[in-house]
Parts: C-alpha cells; structure tokens; sequence
C-alpha cells in the first residue's frame, strides 16, 4: 500500500503552522516536571481539535515520578507562567505541582490503538546569544535564563500538534482503530516516561512510536528503527561526615570528601561486563566548605548504563555497594537517590520493515538507513515500549536527520537549532504510519 | 623593673573606647584586601593621634600579596563603602585594589623599634542571628551578608587603637626609641604579612610582638610565647580537561573530575615526616557539569602545612608532584596557585621571659602558662618575626583567653565571640612590652 | 563437491596414532620457546613423511620473539631434554636458545598454497593427580613439576601430525597448490605467531587456517568460524623505588607498591570505548621486601584487551600513560615490558562456508553453529590470518567441541582434558578444507 | 657513689669470649620462635654459672605468643639443629614448638630485683658475603640461608651471657636483692616479650633494663635513657575473592587484588593524629596467579606506630575498618591476624639519672646523651617496662653506639656489623646499674 498523497499534501501546508507552534516553544522553554504553559498550550489545541484530553494527575502516577524538582522550584515556575503567558488561571492548574503529562485520544472505531508518544522538555542552559544562531538572530532566543530548548522537544512538541492536526482533518478516512497522542515530561534525566507508563495511559495501546529530530544527522536522512537502548540509572549521592580543623585536628572528622573519592576512583573501576556495554560517569562531585576544614559534605551527581537491563542492573549494584562501603570506610553516611532511570529497548522488526518501506516512498528522503549501528544513548520511551512489548504489542522508535548544515549542531549544546524542515518529515512519517496499521482491514 | 600603675590606670579607662571601636569594627567585617572602611578608620585615628601614618601601596608590597580577590570583588566592596559607610572618598581611595594596610609610627629617640601587630582582617561565615549570641543581642551583628569577624581580629584592630592612644597618651615618659603599630591585612589564610614584610616595612624594626584573643581558653589565662607555628601552604588548583558525552563516547573526555579524585586521594597518603607534624587537607573540589557529561573541569582548594619550614616545603613539593602527575595520568592540564603562604616561627626565649614577668605583675592574670604544648595553627606573622630574627632581632607570639563563658566559642564558628575584657589585659601587656623594652637605657 | 569418503576412512584408521602422539606430548609438556623435545618430533616426522622441512632459526624471527623466558631458563630445559629424550643431540639443537618452530611443506603444482597452523605449547599448572583425571589414571600424566598441556595443544600437535600423514598418502590425488604446516611455539601469552610471520614463512600463503579443540564445547559440535579475536599487549611492569625504614624514615623512600597500587585503580578506570569491547586486567601484583620496609619494587603482570586493535591500542596506550604517571607521582622508575601481543582477526566470511558445507557433510557433528556470536579470547593466530588477509589470501579459524563429559573441563585448570575422538574429527576437517581448495581446478 | 674498678678490670679480661659468643651466635643465626640452639647454650651457661634457671613452657606464656612460624618450619629447624649443632637432644628439647625463652635468677638477698633483658633472635636477610664485610671475611658468616643476625641480638646475647659470668663471679659482693636475666625469643616483629610477661616472670622485679646496640651511632657514643618507643601492631591481612578470566567473565570475579590496592591506598590515607607522630606501612603486597585470571588471593603484611599507644589504637581501628570495607567493596573476605604488637614505653628519669652518671664515671664514652630526642623504633621491651611499673617499679632503655667506622651500618642489611667492643662497654653499663642499686642499703 502506498502513502496517502492527499494527506502529504496537507501536511506540507502546515508547514508554516509548525514553524510558529515550535518557535514558540523554543521561545518558553520550561524544565522537567515544569512543563505547565507548554503542557496547557497542547491540552487547549487538542481540545480545540475535537480530541478526547486527559491530562495532569489522570495521566501522571505521581509515585513514579523521578528526579522532581523541589517544591519552591515548582511553585516559582508555576507562579511565574502564571504571570506572564497569558493563559487563564483554569488552563494552567491541573499541571501545577510537577504533573505535566498530556494525552489526547481519537477513535475511528474497533482495532488497535497506536500510541505516538511526545516529549516537552527543556534544558538548563543559557542559549547562546550570537548572531550566527538562529533563534537569536530571529528573535525567538529562550527569555527564560538558563533554560534552552537544546534538544528538540520544542520541534517533537510542534509536530504532535501537527499530527493532530492531521488526524482531526482526515478523520472520516479512517474507518479502524484509534490513535493516543501522549505529550511527555522529563525526557531529559529519563525521569518521565515511567510515571505515564504507571498511570495506565499505555494499557490498551497496540502499537507505539516515537521519534527523534536529530541535529547532527543530516537533513534527508532517516535511521527507521533506533535499537538497543541502553538501559540507566541515574544517582544522587550524599556523603555526611563531620569537619574539623586540618590543622588542629585532622583525626577528629569524618572525611567525606575522601569517601567521595575513593567511591568515584572505584566506581570507575567496575569491570566491564561479559555480555555487552557498559557505562559508568561520576559527572559531578561538589564536597567542602573550606580548605582548612575536614570536609563533612560531599554531593555527587552519577549515572550508571548497559546496553540491556541485565547489565545495567549489575552496574548499579555494584556501584550501590561501592557507594556504601566508602562511607563505611570513612565513618560517614551515605544516601543513594534514584533521580532518573531507563530500562533496555528494542524496535520491532516488523515495524521497522513498514517505517523502511514508508521511507522509500516519501520523497523527502535521500538516504534511508534500516537501524543505527550501535546505540549509546538513553530513552525513557523504552518503558512504553516495553508496556507495548510485554502484552504482545510493537514498538519502534525513529530518527530523523536534522542537522542546519554541514557541519550539525550537537545536542545539549547552547548552539543547539534544528533544520524546522524536518518537522513535516517527521509528520509525514507518523502520519503514514497511522494510514498504514489503521487501514489492513479497510 | 615593675610595669607602670598610672599607665594601667589610663588604659583601664580605655574599657569602653575599647568595646566600642570593637563593635564597630564587628559590625561592618571585611575579608582580606577589601578592609577599605577599617583602614580608614585606622589611619584617622592614627593621624589624629599624632602618628607618622603610611598606608597602602607605601606598606603593602603589590607582587607579594597572595590569594588576592578578583577585581570585580575588589571594587563592588569598594563601592558599597563609598556609599554607606559616611567616610569621604579621600580616605578610602588609597585602599582602593587591594592595599589595606596602615603603619603609624611614634619616635621617642635613638633605640631600638618596636613593632606592634595588628590583624584586621573578617572571615566568609554569615554570622548567627540567635537570640543567644551577644552581637545579635546587643545589635552590633555584622551587617555584611555572609562576612563576620569570627576570629576576632576586630578585637585586635581596637586594641591596636587602644595601644596607639596609650603610646601617644604617655609620649613624654619615654626618651629612647620608638614604635611602630602595623595593621596588617589578609592574616586569614595567610595571605597578607608577606606583603608588609616585602614593603620594608619592618626594615628598622628590632623586636616585633603579636597577640590572639582566643574565645576558646577561659579569660584570665595568659600562654606568654606561642611556638612553633606550623609552616603552610595553601594552593588552589585547577584541573582542565575535555568533556564528551559519557554514554555514547566516554572515550573522547578527559576526565578532570578523576584526575583530582586520584590527586586527593594521593596527596593524603604522602609519607609522614620523621621530623615532626605534617598535615594535608584537600578542603573543597568542586568538578563537573553534568551527570551525563565527562567533567572537564575540576577545582580544589587544599594546604599543606608543617611543623617546621622544612617540613611543610615536603609536603608542598610533594603535592605539586602529585598534582602534577595525576594530571598527566588523565589528559588534562593543571594550575597551581599559591593563594597563601606561612612559614614556620618561634617566640624567643628571652622576649617569653619578659612577657612571663610582665604577667606576673599584672594582676589580670589567674593563670599564666610560659608556652603552649603544641602547636597546630599557622600565622603569616611569622614572615615579621623571621624578618626580625634575621637581622639578628627579637620576636615573640603571646595569646590572652577570652572565653565568654566556661564553654567558651570556637573560632570561625558563626556563635564566635569574646569576652571584651581580654581586650584590656591585652593592651596592657602591650604597653608594658614597650615600657620595659623603652626604659633599659632610662 | 562432497568430502572424500576414501580420505575419511584413512583418516579413521589413524585415531590410535592421534591417542598416541597425543599422550606423548602430554607427558612430556613444554613451555612457550622451550618446545625443543616437541619440535623435534615433528621435525623427525614431516621429514620421515616426505615433507620439505624447515625450521629453527628460519622459521622463527628473533627479534620478534616476545615473553622469552630466561637464558637460564632455557639452557636448563634444553639440558634436561638432552638427558632423558633420548632424541639424539643433532636433532634438539636447531631449536636451542628459543627458536622451537616447525614448518613443513608439500606441493603438488601450481596453485594456491594453504597453511595450517599448529600451536604447540603447555602451561605453568601443575596436573592433578587424582583419580577420576584420565592423564593420570591412565598413565600418561605430565612427567615436567610445574608444567601441563591444560590447553589441548597435545591435541593440536597430534593433529598436525596426522593430517601430514594423510596429506602424504593421499599426495597423489592433489595435481595442485601445495600446504604448508606451520607448528609454532608460544602461542599461550600471544608470543609466537608474530615472530614466525616476520620469517616469512606466510608470505606465500593464499589461505591459512587453524583450529582449537574446546574442553569446555559438547563432544560433536563444531563452530566453523570464530570471529571476533580480540586484541590483546601483555605487559609486565617493574616500578622501581628507594626503601626506607617504615617507623624512623617514611619520608626517605621512594614507594614502588603505592605507586603500583595507584596505577592498578587507575588502569582499572579506563574510560570503556564507544566502539565495543575492551578488557584491562592487572593479574598479579608483587611488591615489597618486609613489614616494616618502604617497599622499593613492585612487579605486575597485566593485560590490555580490545575488541579490535583500534580499541586494543586505546587501551595500550592509556595503561602505558598510567604507568609512567604512577611512577612519577611516587619519584620511582617504571619499566614496561611488552611480553605478548595480538591483534584482532575475523574468518572470511566465503571460508566459514566452506568449513559450513564440510561440516554438513561429515556425520561427525550434531550440532554446526556458524560463528560464535561473542568473542572475548585472543590469538596470536591474528597476526597470521592478517598476513595472509593484507595480501588478498583469506583465513579461518574453528572450533571443535572436545568435553570430556557433560560439564566439561575448563581451559587453564589442573583438570584439564579433552575427548580425544575430537582429533579425528579434527583431522577430517583440515583435510576437507584442503581437497575442497585444491581441487578447484581439477 | 662510684662504679666498681675492681669489676671494670674483670669486664675487660672478658673481650675475648664476648667476641667468641658473639661469633659463635652470629654463625647460626635462628629467626623468632627458633631460637633453639641459642637458647640451649644460654640454658647450659647460666646453669653452669650458679643461676636459678628457668625456660622454655615456663617463661613463655603460649597463648601469647605472636607471629608463630608454621609447625612445618618449626619442626624443620629443630631437626636441623639436633642434626647440626653437637647439642644434646634432653638441651634442646626444652625449646621444641616455639618456646624459646631462659630466665636465670641469681639472689644475693632481701631486696629489690633487677630485670636485665637480652633478645635473642635473628632476621630473614641473606648475608653479604662481600670480603670487606667481616664475618664474611673472618669465617663467621651465617650458614643458615636466608638468615642473618643483622640488628646485633647476636651481640646482646653475648653481653647477657657475660653479665651472668660477672654477677657470678662476684655473688659475694652483693649483699641485697637478686637480678633476672631474662633471654627473649622473637624481638623482630615485637612478637615475644608479651609471652614473656604473661608467664609471669617478670612479677617480682622492681627494676628492669634493656641496652641496643646502634651500628649507625658512632662508637664511644651512649643515648643513657631511649624514650618514646612508638606503640606498634603488626598485622597480615588476606583479602580472598573468586577468580575469572579477565577476557571472557571479567564481571563474574571478586577482584582480591584491587581490593587491596584500595585498602592501600587508603590506609596510608588515614589522618594524621593532632596527638603526634603516627606511622603506616603496607610493607608487602602479593596478589594474583596469572595474568589473565581475576586475582582471587591477595596477602598484605601490614603495620602502623603512634607515638603513645592512644595513637596506635587509633591507627589500628581505621586500619581494620579500612581493611573490611575494601574488603566488602569488591565483594572479598578479608582476615586480619595480628602478628606482633608493642605498647608505647619510656624510661624513667631517675633511671636515666643512674646511668648517665655511670657513663660519665666510666672512661669508655666519649659522647654522652640524656635521652634521645625523637623516637620510630619500636620495642616490645615496652611490656616488660610497663609490667614492671605498673606495680611502681622502674624501668630504662640505653642504647650503645657501636658502628665499625665513620659511616656505620644499617640495622635489618645484608652488610650489617658491629664494633665488637661496644659488648664489653655495654657489658660495664648493666654491672655498674647492678652495683649501684643493689648497694644503697650497703
């Protein structure tokens, strides 16, 4: 079967709608689990498009949230959106207090469901101000300091709404099934994904995909199925011990600091494991207030990863240990909080056979690659893969080259921008793919 | 020969002057180089006493002072004290970048000098505001967010006033000699006495003499001659690599955050010196950006310190070694810093004799210990007294107690605080040095 | 074409004289360079059979010998084969001195010339004597204290034998190419190979093949292509310091085991590489004289190992760094030694089809498994597939179950012993794979 | 009151069999425990000399001994000796399974008992048989392999054994009270004397002595009363993992090997104690089988000194705690075995009074120092002193400078000797402290 020309050609007219809706976003970027004018923006245009909209708490499982921020940051944030976007008061409160999840439902009838997942989120960096860039140069530059889009969530978001777009416009094509659009927060740590899975929001979808605009890939470029995710953990770690004067009295503390050390050096040093990759980073340790003092406070920022859940769960445990045996080793306290964590993940063959095939016949496409070679990065998507997966359902997760030139952009950089082409690729692919399962039976 | 009845009298009367210069000078702290506003105050009030007053870049050695705020620090200080401290511009500006020191001296005729010490310096702790710690009580809290004098030296800086006062007060009883009262800044961590010494300030000066107030041994306890100082180094360090992403090129990082994990823990392990005390502390490190992120950056504060000069240079060499290596084990480049330096020093015997005497004498004294046990704590004063020393000269250390109560406070605590009284006994001791080192020929 | 049915029948005739030449070699077991009793038997043999032999000094490059044990070392053994072989002097001395290589050559015409490889040495293991372990119930136990074939290159060396036996016999049936059998000394540590590469003995090889009889594989399975060796450097290291007495004169020594010890957690923390596999082991460590002794030497045994040589020489060159930093961080000498190496190697992918199609063919084998699907040993076997590859040629290396048992024996251990019926079938292989090549053109 | 002329004229007509006893001790040198030979020549002199002798089971308390060699080394050496030595079997026997110790008692009357101890045993060094060393030269080099007296026990038996020929020769002299020379077994390592005092033998002295000779202090030179013996626990620790090969399972090992590098590395970390001088060594570390085999067994031997025994308490409780969390960091056992252990000790003042008007009164001093100014060695005579003035006895420590020329020689090395005359100045020191206190009721 081949894709619907008619529907391509209403996309490509969005393109300027995609645009705006992204340089929007870019313009308002707000952090994990801070979500609330981005999440408000999506429930109003879902709404207004004849979805079916749940969100906040309804769509959030606010146990299995991870790595929120603390309750000041999360009331500023909320105070400040408040303030100054412009949307009523009644639109923002359900994602007040960190539940900044969105899903938008459409049924055409008996069938599966195909989930299409969304993520919102942002990062702390300050954008850079240079005229070479973009955003800065066209005056759509982040106005919230020290947060950037630099990842792409703001062009992911603007394409959720173009699918919905597409669905709302065509939907008297479709005669079979129904489509979950589910907007995300805290991609970033990985600390969202899980919360969505728990709330159920996942349990009758058959199928789910995601994608990823990609700016140091190519435009024209599409990797179809992204494998082997690594699966990670994400720790923050505190040693407490109790200072005391360097000089008078070095015997007389307890040196966090040197746990935190020696915890790092041996962390570092965890064999690798038989069975695959493995990662482990101590990105940052923040320990002592002065030179002259014992140290009696060490911070550490840690993150474990392998290339499947097995692995990964033998680097945590490792570094659990490693991590409790230097405080004792010390005289110190150690505490371990999970802030962020991702399972394994692999596409579906058979779902990247249809994104493969459904490349070949966009034009927009100059080299199509089936899957990536070797996976290095993590992605919370693998838990609804994985809720998909386990009862049966399929699974793929897409990329799609992005890059502004020759040279691309890298992620999480305060240069980062994005070719807003791309966008309508992506729409395109989505929506083939939902013309595509949604019309076997037809 | 006894100490002078009618010049303790007068100094007796000085109480209150005593406890409100004092106060003052606790209310409006400042860290070393930026004593813009006591400086000021010294220098009027040394003038108006009839002193021969020099100050700044004349007293103060611009290459030798070390752990020097940056410029930005330097001038915002400078600026506020413009503006709220009712001193006229005149005499604040040749404290201006960095030169707060003050030397008033008073010549009697041929003889020897003496020179008197004086500390000025606050400390980076945000003073306690509970009910029960007297600054806050008695409203004379500092009024500098995050800068208290926690060690004292305001009471120093009032008695080096006091002292003045008395000198100028008596100036006819002595024929022979003279003295030289030097308001040292940048004493906390050891940053400031090089400089003076540098100057050539002490040139002339044949017998030299410091005293502490110590808010931790019970107020009426004398130790006549503080010895072996330790020797110290202080040096902040800098670790500079290169990041990459730590799951998908964990390879391509130069990892600054282990290169100083290695260094701390390798410094703490430099043999222990046969000769005497040694000591290391890496005090603070601070590394990364990220969790995800290969740290490329990696700071340390951290001193080395000895019980003699010998010692201490040991250490200092052996850190830089392994500072150095570790660097070259990872990749990454490092910077030493020398932010503070103290040698090692000693009271001599004979000076320990005539404070012994004087004490004895006075009777503000219940207990008098000629010289303390052990010594663990550094001081830059030991440049004067080795300046001093070396041209064949006379140096002595004396601490007074000062404990408010049987607890006492330890020092650099944010409830430290004195017993105003020592303050008194202080002064005393001072004129009497003077007096009896003035009046051999008399 | 099918395998020759009259060949295989041959080669079963010969299963007594592979049990016999196996147990030979096993009793008589010799270490990497001192194979000089082995050598000569397969000298004497190659030459009995009709074969152009050379060997010794023309086979094996000096100066590229690695891990050469002492001149001591291997004057002694010499002396002791000398004694109680009863192989005539003539015959042991070209392999005196560390030059223990055969290679014995056939040819029948114009063609492409196969080589077969052969390793030959045993181990440092001293062989259980117990009962239920077949070599020394039945009589044939190692006779050499400290030294065992627990590697199944007994095995290897009866193989080679055998198929010059049948290549002798049958040499009438090829009109073309020729095969050349190589028996190389010092594969164990990844010591030989290289050596008899740089003699030139591969240089007119077109095809080249080994095979390695697994302990710890089912009896009946074969896997027709190991892919994936991994680089590997064997380094031994010397870090040489100054002793001083522990109690009077810490400070004097130089610290050869803290050095060590800091090098060893360091090695371990070598960042994984992105691109796959990488291994780092530091196998023994040995330092210090006493107790109460500043240790001036420390010896370590350690081993870099790298999915490729890309990867291996990452490694390399990051534990060579390490090192030298260590030893400058404790003012001790570091010496590296570099006593084995290997580089990666695959099979071609047209010779795994090859051995495929064999093994269908045979009846031998129950279970065919194409390639192993992970690698993690090396073999110095690389050095010669490369060779041989760089010029075109093509290479292969199988694996041939040979359990004893249900559980199987590991490799390296003092139990150690193989189901000899896997020679035959062996054998049966190697002479597939040379009628297969050599008849091409017929 | 003076030393005894008459006694000094008798102590030099000794020099010759001082040096023969010494030559002869020095030939057979026996480590801690085996002291066999040596001990049943002291038991047959001191008999034969008049004493009260007691030894073996009744001087050494079992349970109390530390650093035991193996049954296997014991048994080997007392063959060798009843082989060897011309000694009856009923002599040696006594001493058999490490019980190495005599005790001679000689009683004169009423009154105060003196404790003269001398150690007996030798060090695990090969000697140097270079012609400028002496004993080499002179035939009376070691002829046990591997072992040396190479601190100048040999000599302090000797010094014993003529003290017991004065005291025997003149008996009718003394008047009052009775002297106990006390033969120790295993003074290296401080492995004896602890035995010794449990034994009780040490219950009725009031007075007790040791004297070292100093190869390294000049010749004529006498320390009357050596202070500050640091407190000392000897301690080895075996770290047991699980071993795997390092290329295919480094993950399913238990590293031994990195566990005692971190313990290392951390224990030589430990603070320094603001109290004094502390120590630390790991003064060997053996780990590992092969190189590529995750070691599973590492063996440490291990001490740490303070200054007084709080300081050593304090070093030995981070060290175990060290040892244990490295231990379960890599998920190993580990085991401590203490294997010698000496308290802090000083002598007395009055004792020091005693000798140092001896050594004024004898002509034999050229260089006379009270005490020595800082302390590193440690003594397990520490508990004979401390047992002794526990119950208000006294107790002193002298050492004899006895270097053979200007440069000396270092105590524990192969080239190590004595100035034999150093024996019979020693031999003056312990009569006349005899004389002198048993004769104030004379």
């Amino acid at each position: 079967m081949t894709v619907n020309k008619e529907l391509l050609k209403y996309i490509e007219s969005l393109e300027h709608t995609l645009s705006r809706d992204r340089q929007y976003f870019h313009t308002y970027p707000e952090v994990g689990w801070t979500e609330v004018r981005t999440a408000a923006v999506v429930m109003e245009r879902l709404t207004s498009l004849g979805f079916d909209v749940k969100y906040g708490k309804s769509v959030i499982a606010a146990s299995e949230r991870m790595g929120l921020p603390t309750e000041a940051v999360l009331k500023e944030h909320f105070e400040r959106t408040l303030m100054t976007s412009g949307i009523p008061e009644a639109s923002l409160t359900p994602f007040k207090d960190g539940f900044t999840g969105v899903v938008g439902s459409i049924n055409f009838g008996e069938g599966p469901i195909i989930g299409l997942r969304f993520d919102m989120d942002a990062l702390k960096l300050t954008e850079s101000n240079e005229e070479k860039h973009q955003p800065s140069k066209n005056g759509f530059i982040s106005v919230h300091e020290g947060i950037m889009h630099a990842c792409g969530h703001d062009g992911h978001t603007a394409i959720g709404l173009a699918v919905a777009d597409v669905l709302s416009h065509f939907k008297d094509t479709f005669k079979y099934g129904g489509v979950k659009l589910i907007f995300q927060p805290a991609e970033e740590g990985v600390r969202g994904a899980k919360s969505m899975v728990a709330s159920g929001v996942l349990d009758d979808v058959t199928h789910v995909f995601a994608c990823h605009l990609m700016a140091d890939i190519p435009y024209g470029k599409i990797i179809c199925g992204t494998n082997g995710f690594m699966a990670t953990s994400k720790m923050d770690v505190i040693f407490t011990g109790k200072p005391s004067h360097a000089g008078a009295s070095p015997d007389q503390g307890k040196n966090a600091l040197l746990a935190a050390c020696t915890a790092t050096l041996n962390l570092h040093a965890i064999p690798r494991h038989h069975k695959g990759a493995s990662r482990i980073n101590v990105g940052t340790l923040n320990a002592g207030t002065d030179r002259n003092v014992i140290a009696d406070k060490a911070v550490l920022k840690i993150e474990t990863r392998g290339e499947n859940t097995e692995i990964n769960d033998y680097m945590r445990q490792h570094a659990q240990r490693i991590i409790d045996s230097s405080a004792v080793m010390y005289g110190v306290a150690s505490e371990v909080t999970f802030v962020g964590e991702a399972i394994g993940g692999y596409s579906d063959e058979i779902m990247i056979d249809h994104i493969e095939d459904i490349a070949k016949q966009l034009t927009c496409f100059s080299e199509i690659e089936r899957t990536s070679s070797r996976a290095a990065g993590s992605e919370d998507f693998s838990y609804m893969m994985k809720a998909v997966q386990d009862r049966g359902g399929k699974a793929a997760y897409f990329s799609i080259g992005a890059a502004v030139d020759a040279k691309g952009r890298g992620h999480h950089t305060t240069m980062f921008d994005i070719n807003e082409s791309a966008m309508t690729d992506s729409v395109k692919v989505f929506a083939s793919i939902v013309t595509r399962l949604l019309s076997d039976k037809k």
